[in-house]
């Protein structure tokens, strides 16, 4: 425990070098984090200094910036975490390129015994209506020999690994043949675990979030991405719930969508005001107009 | 004139080198390109291989990556401009950190004497609603001191900076002081024009026009985003008009919005159907249950 | 003052909010900051895993990092600062595209009336040598000019600025225009002062510094690359240290000039080895080797 | 064939769509491009202006860049290729986190029965004295082992990947499971191949090649790094040149190892120059001055 000047939050401390298990050897830990709700407000204020006088509060200034898309301010923060997780995950998660990140490098060192065997129920066919997805049930029985046939192809391929190795992760000589270990990894399939810390600025991650925990993303990243949204949850509140209402539960309407949706409802003002003021008691005129200038009213 | 065999967009072509007019003493001019909406439908087809046998016509696959932001693509699509732009523009153009750019440096070279002096009309005040913008007429007294006095001032600036340095742009001696050109032109005002070459991938260049071409930006930026704009419909034609229907000219309603109009609207399918039937006859199914379920129906 | 988990120095916690002085209106304010020379050390670590047994200590794992260019481990470190500095002095700073920063807007706010003027002793003619720079000495009289025509002509600017707006940087109405803000901020030259917030990681950071704290850049930048260099010493002493020696002060022969080396000088590892000896008793063979690998020895 | 005002270069339009074969079934096709070393020069004007009087060569001009790492003008040309590569080996290219990419996707599509195989040559032990990479020799019987298990098990495991599937990868069903393709691909081991479209600027291509053509990078992605190196030389020689003189045959010493270097040889200036002047008659005395300087003399 240490004592500091920066901005902390007290719950995601609690969170801080707690490991949250993913999938069945994976993990995801907290390590280190920088920033606050406060501090992208106050990035926002450097910005517009005495020209936001009405957005004085923090959580109405950010529910703002997000809504309006001034992401600037949520490149400050920024959140480490250590990850346990397979490599076929791994292989879409570096896609998202303004992460920094220190893999551990199977040149240097041997990777452990473990590997990804999905739960029975996680075990779906190939979808037909979403060309890159999983879709509906496997009769019980394929669903066995699924997980049969992949635990011990794993198991297998390590014994392989170890072979070529000619040792083991513990560094114990076998009887085997010595190759280089940046070429007996070769062996290993895409469900075996590697290990890495990454880190991320705040507005990249929350566009991580919105693609991976998207119902098309893999089932294997989602998990961690719901993992990840869990523990932002305590660092940045307010930040969050104004992204869940801006983002995550928005929808676009493309502009052909548009004039459908204009041409089959009343676009008069006078029909949505009243719903609106029962839902919105608090909604500014502002807020309203922009609403009804999206329905072309 | 050069044979190649890359891919050659022949109406682009028309437009290199050739400048376009922007604000007074401003220009854009395409210099170079790499990649066509042929490149990006095939950069996506290494994508999904043998899994987009349906979208097999460029046109569709585009627009249905546009639509859905599998920007990556994108990417693969080059274009660089040499342009002449005031320094306040400049300023806000360099915030976009994803393009590479030369600028001339006033370290090594004397600027010309060429200052941005907006037109009459343009001399608008402060908004009272935007914040950050202009908006209604300023009195015809009003504006024509406003264009002397900011002609006067950019000449007086413009001499004091001569006489520091010395010398003129063609490198005529003079009676002044000889300051080093760093520190001499630190009496510019933000109004001069400089001068850059600047390369940006398709992706971030349309992220950008999204951004400048909106009724928000400052009217001097969206100048050169107009202009921009025009030049690129003749390269990507295909990725133009699916992004302005998917992005320029939708509308995202947040998930609190989602719910009035859910409330205010028929969710029924039956209600919309024949509505898009008759507006869009070819629409897929699966297009018409996208729009449906955005709708919550 | 807050509890915290967190990797925290408190060497650079006492130097946190405390404005350094740059130039003469401008300053530099670390906020806030993420990691530790022992976070860089650990990073390092999950690549190598078990096979780092011999570099257990941070400062020779650092070091090692360091010098060969190991450098995605300093990525993990990330530090923020607030700033006030003159505008084309900004300009320069806004290149390095990996920061996230938050200016204040000029379209939303009334800069205040700060300018930079240099000390006397800093108004040096253009280099005959560097064409980017300044070298040598004014005459006395010339030096008192240029800070009577800078001073005035800045004062003229922004008197010219209130006029235009019509009020002044409090809020004050005066008998001006009404111009709106984004453009009456045309006027102000480039020696006028701006405020951002400014973050970035240490990777990135030290390439800045490298570029910045040279002596081919501009007076006025290295002012404020130097303050961020003091400021640092506190933060990752280790990492510094080793970046000292391997950058800073590093010498990179090309190609060419190796060979001039090489045939001037003996290329005997018997000869060097005594004198690596002596100075660097604690050197390791291998580090030896490196040495001589680059004589050609 | 088309016709083009872009800057072409025909020696590298002659290897455009040509495959380079790289290990047993990868390749390498450069695809498309964008500048030139004309193009790097002309950048670079735009920064000088009429302050680069001097170096109006571009051959003296680029060379000038390179050397003193003025690299932003080599980010205006663009290389764009398609690769066929093994898992482990797009898994290093992939945290080139500039490159734009778009790789197969074995969520969409089924991959194919290639699968690398080193030669036998190639089969080496873990190095004794690199941790990270391979020396030495294995016994002939050692190598044969290694060839007959990595081929049997990647059989096997491509057996077991269709019998998942259902399929194969030409779309005919099997008596297998029917098993998602985001699940059955885990199966795969790392030296199964996969596909991209990769598309990179020439500073950051080049910052590639110097740590992927290194004697400490992998054999195998060496491979495709000096397949690179080959085909770019016929894009820009002139660039090429410098930077091999510049960078790839440079040495770094280290402030330390450069006192050793001065104290061990005569720093006086009158000892190097009839050296210089004999290697090298056309270095300009600024160009002597710099090397001087690097040695303290």
């Amino acid at each position: 425990m240490y004592i500091t000047q920066r901005p902390t939050i007290e719950k995601l401390e609690r969170k801080l070098n707690q490991p949250v298990k993913c999938l069945d050897h994976g993990y995801i830990i907290p390590r280190d984090y920088m920033g606050s709700d406060q501090s992208i407000a106050n990035a926002a204020r450097i910005s517009y200094q005495n020209g936001t006088r009405k957005l004085s509060d923090d959580a109405n200034l950010i529910r703002y910036l997000v809504e309006h898309k001034h992401t600037s301010p949520l490149e400050q923060c920024e959140i480490q975490f250590e990850m346990k997780l397979p490599i076929f995950v791994a292989r879409q998660l570096v896609r998202h390129r303004t992460a920094a990140l220190n893999e551990m490098s199977a040149r240097y060192s041997i990777l452990e015994k473990e590997f990804y065997i999905p739960k029975a129920e996680d075990c779906a066919p190939q979808s037909k209506l979403n060309k890159q997805g999983r879709d509906g049930k496997l009769p019980e029985k394929s669903r066995k020999i699924v997980l049969n046939r992949l635990t011990e192809h794993s198991l297998e391929s390590y014994q392989l690994y170890e072979y070529l190795l000619g040792e083991d992760a513990e560094g114990n000589q076998n009887d085997g043949i010595g190759l280089a270990r940046e070429l007996s990894r070769m062996t290993l399939p895409l469900n075996f675990y590697t290990k890495w810390v990454w880190k991320i600025d705040l507005h990249n991650l929350l566009h991580f979030l919105k693609l991976r925990m998207d119902s098309h993303a893999q089932y294997e990243i989602r998990v961690y991405a719901d993992a990840i949204f869990e523990i932002i949850q305590d660092w940045v509140p307010l930040t969050i719930r104004a992204w869940e209402n801006a983002v995550l539960r928005s929808a676009s309407f493309t502009g052909e969508e548009l004039e459908i949706l204009q041409e089959g409802i009343s676009k008069k003002a006078d029909f949505w005001r009243p719903i609106i003021q029962k839902k919105h008691p608090s909604w500014s005129d502002r807020k309203i107009q922009e609403f009804l200038r999206k329905l072309g009213a």
